[in-house]
């Protein structure tokens, strides 16, 4: 007999939501046989059939059949659509099933797992990986994706020690290091490394964008603001979501980043280099000594 | 009889800061030979000696020797120390001789030139060539540094327009591409491409390093914390002076982007998820046009 608490495999994954994220689980859990078989699940199945043919997943399927069958259910789609997801699943899950999540933002999540499962939240584990990239979609999947990355994991007390045990293993089999934390600080900490500058790349490029003489300024726009708004590249949809997802810890860090703004400001008003060097200089200390 | 609109070569040039920029430049000078003798004065001697044992300048000398024969003087300072330097030429400043500088602000640089050089002006050509590195002095010194970058000229109605051609053509000569403007346009455009999110990236860097958990944050900022961060690592001290250097263009750009952040605070506030992402998209595709 194995032991459960020792393995992250599984006999039958599900994957609801075959891009980037959900594909380049499927296939390594596939090619380091984590899984039995592979179901996916999905809104577009031009994407399904591009995922099957790849071999990130064996069975394209819908969410009722994938819950009756499923000892894995891994949600990866847009936070705002997991309520409809975890409702699809509810009805047909599993006595000992897992249900995961990969969503940005952990407090909403799991106030919606807690409203659909009830008393079977024991049964859902909030994850977020910290891996991305500029393609979307089954043909961006690599089976690499995860290697030496951050995995977020905001365990409920409801939650199963040997099933967290289970899903951290899972994680750091596909390579990557996982931090265990609470929602409440996840979402804290996201709010002021991620999200927060992605909304303030968004406003810069939004900025220069409507300004009259947007050309010139992009025509002679350098290296540091190419750096700054790299994140303004990225899916408006789902930093909407996110900013919703995550409001009162992103509107937190917004108004203490706008009160630093304010107080350089007022510091170039009144004149004051002193204070405006000062708080410039530990900014740089700080970024030079941060070995991210 | 060489006819010097023609030609970028100079009897003897004077770089005043042989650091990054103004050594980049002695050293193309010499090597390409658009210069019989390159002069160099600054502050720190053992900086000098390394520019002179690394072959960037001929010769160490001080502002006085320099303005009395060189023919073109290079001021590579911060914008804060341009009109010290400019009164210690001035007093023995050649009557042919073009002074021309590499500040990142061109407003208070050109006020500065006309107040000291007064009657003498048009022997002043302001310049800014979008160059650097994060390395710093005479030993980041590079042959190749201005190849293929962009250069900014703010000719004034004094200059002659042979000096504006010679200047131009020496730019080229080190491989940069010109761009010619007025010095109020100048400002405009890189407060809002440059200062602004200078400023921005020190606010966030600062705001995430004085919170109470600095440390969990900072081990798990991602890829876009790092490009947004990456200039503010960049020197205080030059960045303090640039942002009182173009302090008016500076601040009404940051009271632009003000309103912008506003609005997308007043838009998650109110629930306003469509006004939200309609200017998260318009950010967006401007981001994936941009060439930069």
């Amino acid at each position: 007999m194995v032991d459960q608490a020792q393995t992250s495999s599984f006999q039958t994954v599900g994957i609801v939501g075959v891009g980037l994220i959900g594909g380049s689980i499927g296939i390594a859990l596939k090619q380091q046989q984590l899984a039995q078989q592979v179901l996916g699940v999905g809104r577009s199945l031009t994407n399904l059939e591009i995922a099957k043919s790849n071999g990130l997943i064996d069975v394209i399927t819908d969410l009722e059949q994938m819950a009756k069958v499923a000892d894995l259910m891994i949600v990866c789609v847009p936070v705002a659509q997991t309520r409809t997801v975890l409702q699809g699943i509810f009805p047909h899950l599993k006595k000992d099933a897992i249900i995961i999540d990969v969503g940005s933002t952990k407090m909403d999540v799991i106030q919606v797992a807690k409203e659909v499962l009830g008393e079977r939240i024991h049964q859902f584990i909030a994850c977020h990986p910290i891996a991305g990239g500029a393609r979307h979609g089954a043909s961006a999947a690599r089976i690499d994706l995860f290697h030496n990355k951050q995995v977020m994991m905001c365990p409920l007390f409801e939650n199963l020690v040997s099933d967290v045990d289970r899903i951290e293993q899972l994680w750091k089999d596909l390579g990557a290091r996982v931090y265990k934390m609470s929602a409440l600080e996840h979402d804290h900490i996201f709010a002021a490394v991620s999200h927060l500058p992605h909304l303030l790349s968004y406003a810069l490029m939004l900025q220069v964008a409507n300004a009259p003489d947007a050309d010139k300024k992009f025509v002679h726009a350098g290296a540091g603001f190419r750096d700054f708004t790299r994140i303004a590249a990225s899916s408006p949809e789902m930093w909407t979501d996110i900013s919703f997802a995550n409001r009162d810890a992103l509107l937190k860090e917004l108004d203490g980043y706008l009160l630093i703004v304010e107080q350089m400001k007022k510091s170039i008003q009144n004149g004051d280099a002193e204070l405006l060097q000062k708080m410039f200089q530990i900014a740089s200390d700080s970024r030079k000594d941060w070995q991210g």
